[in-house]
């Protein structure tokens, strides 16, 4: 079944007002009559079965639909998410690279994804940039079938989103050099329940020293990701690809 | 310093004889003069230090350089190996996803890569393909300061692949749908010492009944990747991030 993706806003007692986008999209595109059904994800966990109201026309510029039903956080009786929120800090790699990274990265339950400024990122990208960003994690999360859109924020001095992390979370800062355990030992010697597991990755180069003495400052465990040398767009996904591990492996799947 | 690779042929006692690729490379591209010194790494694990002869020069056609020292299996002293083979099984996706593929599954230690046509997979490379992957991963090898660069079979019939199988392996086949044990759940209640790890990746859409069956037979044990929908140019690089986060957790790094 179709699936768009709205606002909380957008939602008026059991109705969803339609943005212009969306109307075009419902009955110019997939061409949907009255009656007919779709989901609408609203991006915090929620999934409407919803229906086309009957007077939605191509010409009319604004349709609702009804809300036939809520799915609370789960597709198809599958719940995609993770019992509690991932949060990625990544150094800003060069090129154009970050796209398939936000993508690969939404892929695997990250929930919020915070670009930092590191002593050795060069470039400061334009508003244009996180546009497309929080798009294609969009776009991936509705592909995976998650309800929840991950949090794209604006590119930020690294010190800045240390100051605004919560202390009640497992912060883990992934560094190539230096003897640290592997970031699966820590935390399989941790007990994960709910709280925000962040993890931080650094640039091309590595963090600098004094970012180092910052995140030991800010809570942050130092490890591991073994021993091979991995680029700034690999190095997210094997630390996700980890956590999600270390915390689902209890479980089998249907 | 520069590296370049070469093949166990390219080597005459205690001299490297360059290819004329190479000898352009070290003469034009980045200038080496007589006693310049570079690394050759032979893709089976040994890594030469090298110093250019006196007798190269950009206008003789093939030139030589002298070994000055044998750097077995390490570079700068860390080992980037695993101690044991991966080998991945991944049915062809489509577009040209492939190519990203290898180059991270080389990043993260693969060793053999079998491109799998599977009862679901559409197409068939050319040939031009695979000089492509093999270039890929040789430049990723080089990259990454691995000293084994990782061999990429033809792509052949899976029923092929799984005939041409050691019985003495670890064989895992990850899949989606049903109730399967954990990836990491599986390789952490088994001793994983020395023996091969061979991990197999369905194509969009999974693989068939048959297969699972066939694969059965031939000593897969199934397992899941966890609860999230993943691209089949995303899943290897989670699998292959849980085995090496499995074999290597014991470690710390320096």
């Amino acid at each position: 079944m179709q699936r768009i993706t709205i606002t909380p806003c957008q939602i008026h007692e059991d109705r969803i007002a339609f943005t212009a986008e969306q109307h075009h999209y419902l009955t110019r595109v997939i061409r949907l009559r009255p009656g007919g059904q779709f989901q609408a994800i609203d991006g915090n966990g929620r999934c409407y079965l919803a229906e086309i109201s009957s007077e939605l026309s191509p010409r009319t510029a604004v349709g609702t639909a009804q809300i036939v039903q809520i799915i609370a956080t789960s597709v198809g009786g599958a719940n995609r998410e993770l019992p509690q929120p991932m949060v990625l800090i990544c150094a800003l790699p060069k090129g154009n690279n970050f796209d398939e990274l936000v993508r690969a990265c939404t892929e695997l339950g990250v929930t919020t994804i915070l670009p930092a400024i590191s002593d050795r990122t060069l470039l400061n990208p334009s508003p244009q940039k996180l546009q497309r960003w929080r798009k294609i994690a969009q776009e991936a999360a509705e592909q995976s079938e998650r309800l929840v859109i991950p949090i794209i924020e604006e590119p930020q001095a690294l010190k800045t989103i240390f100051d605004g992390l919560t202390d009640l979370a497992h912060k883990y800062l992934c560094e190539a050099r230096g003897e640290y355990p592997h970031l699966l030992t820590s935390l399989q010697s941790t007990q994960l329940i709910d709280l925000p597991i962040i993890i931080a990755i650094g640039p091309e180069g590595g963090w600098t020293d004094g970012e180092i003495q910052l995140a030991i400052e800010h809570g942050f465990q130092l490890v591991s990701l073994g021993s091979r040398i991995l680029r700034t767009i690999t190095a997210p996904i094997v630390a996700l690809s980890i956590v999600t591990a270390a915390i689902e492996q209890g479980h089998s799947y249907r």
